[in-house]
């Protein structure tokens, strides 16, 4: 633990360290602020609760809009999320979110490679001020970030008014980010000058104008950690299916023993998947990511498993934050962290022939899916960066169990003749895997056959004759407008009878 | 019009011409063809009909691949479709449409973009012939291709036999194109050094391996034309509207007189608003589009109205063509004929700031969008480049009438409470136009405020009520499964019969 003098070597800046209690008095009624933090990664810890007790204290409504990278710690944002009136352009808050389904905060649901130039060409109007969590401000008042990147340099480019709250309590990241700012008009844009997944081109650090710091503040609080399950053998089996699609693209497609960079999402499947890799041929990994998380760690130790890696974050369990502490050496010299914007650029995901996988909400027989929202009208969290990987990549993969049990006993299917809400379409999904296996969308072939395969490789064996009997009345059936239909009561009367009756 | 031995300067090729019929003996049953052509311009209009008769007399099943860049001519592609067994990445052939809808022939829908790298890659498979129309054939058999360029020189690469329609009533198009193949593995991908819509970074002609051509052909038919209807006043209504949304944002976004590089859909309403462009206070501006079309020459007479101009095709309608053969000099020096991987490619699309503007069939009051299918099973086309432009774009706009009349009488609404296919999410549309006005979707705003906007600002007044209704019932109502319904009888049902009764 080192102390502020340590991590300030700016002496103008030195000059405005406050407690944080006064800091937060620099936010005005109506103001946007854009913060720090992605996945829980590197938010601005005491800043946000500081404010929302003052805001509390002062009976204050909500007026403020809160732009991050991507979700927070509920730690951080539930206390502040009755005031505000704007979120974006991610979140994956209960209290938010409750507030959002009450229609007192406005949700925008953006893909995150977008957001950032959006932000910076003035999409969303100005910045007021930007609280932004740092390891270390340098002699000439830049700043070195934490364990997140996201919008943090955009941000601190635009607002009026800049906060800096200086994590003395967790490492210095110095030598682990590689920062640039996209080009917006008036200035042209340019190619990005990254050919691999550990190339650098940008700073260390974030130059900025020290006229506009207002405050600077002091956190000793470490990152929240993510919370991990067990691997279920469901889960041990959806990884196996997608080893086993990756072995088969190595053969046909002849990568050899090295694949492609990988991206993976958040979440219990994803690492099971990444564990599984682990266990396969495959050889030198290189990981082409938004978020580096548990699963990545164990790669760290071994070099003939492992090259490097890129992320916008690193989002750890506790045991995953203590083995970052062990090889943290060896994680700065393997890890580029990038602006969201270069993390989940399509021109990159493109240029690199990443393989993205994703794990959906529900998809539908015809290879669509629903990564947002439950029953098409309440939102769970967000789209985050699986739209920016699953359209770009050279092979794109939804992973998920066929089926999942809900808190009201039913047992649904997450294979269904039609998702709810479409966040990714059948353009844009190369292949879906579940425990049972999984089908291919790489060949010429109409939505119909698709569709049998889908069924007959990825759906649980209880709801396949219901959705056979789906698609032979779709290939068949007059339009939807006549209203008739085999189905006693409508397919979905009979489908949630069935989703009650499952046995187990 | 010139003769074979003024176009084919190559001894060595000029000694492989023959008839066509005896041509078309290279094709094999279950053949994979790759052939020339986009949007009707520069597809081999000898070599498919003549190929047609050949398998008619043979009397063959339907065992062929076809793949082209994008549409072919109805005078091309309807013989052949009877022989085909698959076919893609986009057709807009009634004769093969049918065949899809009977299931005698597959047909995948997918991204421009991304459909000449995964060819090159191998995710269809090999490719046997490559027919390709060209303007001449260089000394060493390299070859100039005519006025489209498509996936051709994909087609050249992978092929294992080379069939040239060399085109005398052509003009001589040397120097219209760009040549560039996409880098696929085992070589690393590389940043396009292409940073303005005008840049040359390839080669205006394509090197072959002359050992692969198995026939030389002659073919003195021109382009069939595109045809279009006179403007309506509607049509003109909704272009009024789209310059207003421009103008606001050059307001707004502070882009002076000069607007960012433009893509225009193909079709009456995309004319419409070229024309509108035209009489707009902007100045010099730039295309960056799959198709130039008939209004796009009107700007090549105009140095003070035009700069420069990129695409994948020039499709014309006959006046069209005779303006093209007065202004041919003007045009080869600002138009620049790309593959169809880079004219929709998501790296240039972003770098340059592209403005995007398409027709949808219909849209929904979320602000998704289906592009491809009627009553969500029957395919009209396919998505083409609409995806590559609407995702990565500056601002995406969707232009359409509000309502539609269809032959059996009913006046349809374009605005719709979900759409009957998802082409593109709520997350790639920034701006909905229709005559009635426009809602932007480019502020932090929850969806059902979005709703609101458009209902308000796009949708017929007629079918308002109907859609508010809607929305207030979607807002509160149960999830979809219990069947409950404000709508007596279900709102299609409501919906239809407010179609029929449409006044007018």
């Amino acid at each position: 633990m080192s102390s502020l003098a340590d991590r300030v070597e700016c002496p103008e800046l030195f000059a405005k360290a406050m407690p944080v209690e006064e800091a937060v008095r620099f936010v005005e009624p109506g103001n946007t602020l854009v913060i720090s933090g992605f996945t829980k990664a590197g938010e601005p810890k005491r800043f946000l609760p500081a404010l929302a007790a003052r805001l509390a204290a002062e009976g204050r409504g909500a007026d403020l809009s809160l732009l991050s990278g991507a979700s927070l710690s509920e730690e951080v944002e539930a206390p502040l999320a009755p005031f505000l009136r704007k979120r974006g352009p991610y979140m994956s808050s209960r209290a938010s979110r409750k507030l959002i389904h009450e229609r007192k905060m406005d949700y925008a649901d953006i893909h995150l490679s977008q957001f950032a130039r959006n932000l910076m060409v003035g999409l969303y109007g100005g910045v007021d001020v930007a609280v932004v969590e740092v390891s270390r401000i340098r002699p000439d008042g830049s700043v070195v970030l934490t364990s997140s990147v996201g919008v943090s340099a955009e941000g601190l480019a635009k607002a009026q008014r800049i906060v800096l709250e200086v994590n003395t309590s967790a490492p210095d990241y110095t030598g682990f980010h590689d920062i640039v700012l996209p080009p917006v008009p008036p200035h042209v844009g340019w190619p990005v000058p990254i050919t691999n997944v550990g190339d650098r081109v940008g700073t260390p650090y974030i130059p900025i104008d020290r006229s506009k710091v207002v405050a600077v503040v002091e956190s000793n609080v470490p990152d929240y950690p993510v919370d991990f399950k067990e691997t279920s053998e469901a889960e041990r089996q959806i990884a196996r299916h997608v080893v086993a699609y990756l072995a088969r693209c190595r053969e046909e497609l002849g990568w050899g023993k090295r694949i492609p960079p990988l991206q993976s999402g958040v979440g219990n499947i994803a690492n099971a998947v990444i564990g599984e890799l682990y266990d396969s041929p495959f050889e030198r990994l290189r990981f082409f990511t938004e978020v580096f998380q548990d699963g990545m760690m164990r790669f760290m130790e071994d070099d003939a498993k492992f090259e490097c890696a890129s992320s916008t974050a690193i989002s750890l369990s506790t045991a995953g934050q203590k083995d970052l502490a062990r090889l943290f050496q060896r994680t700065r010299e393997r890890l580029v962290l990038r602006p969201m914007w270069l993390s989940n650029s399509a021109e990159l995901i493109t240029r690199l022939f990443v393989i993205a996988m994703n794990t959906p909400i529900e998809v539908d027989i015809y290879g669509h899916a629903n990564s947002t929202h439950l029953d098409g009208g309440r939102v769970v969290n967000g789209l985050g960066g699986s739209g920016d990987f699953l359209r770009n990549a050279y092979l794109s993969l939804l992973h998920t169990p066929s089926v999942r049990k809900l808190r009201d006993g039913r047992t649904v299917s997450t294979i269904l003749p039609m998702v709810r809400h479409v966040d990714h379409t059948e353009h844009d999904i190369k292949c879906i895997v579940t425990e049972q296996g999984y089908a291919r969308n790489t060949e010429i072939r109409s939505p119909y056959r698709r569709a049998e395969d889908i069924i007959e490789s990825c759906a649980h064996p209880y709801f396949r004759p219901l959705l056979r009997d789906y698609l032979r009345y779709a290939g068949d059936a007059p339009p939807p407008e006549t209203g008739a239909q085999p189905f006693r009561g409508g397919f979905w009367a009979e489908y949630d009878a069935a989703c009650r009756a499952f046995p187990g």
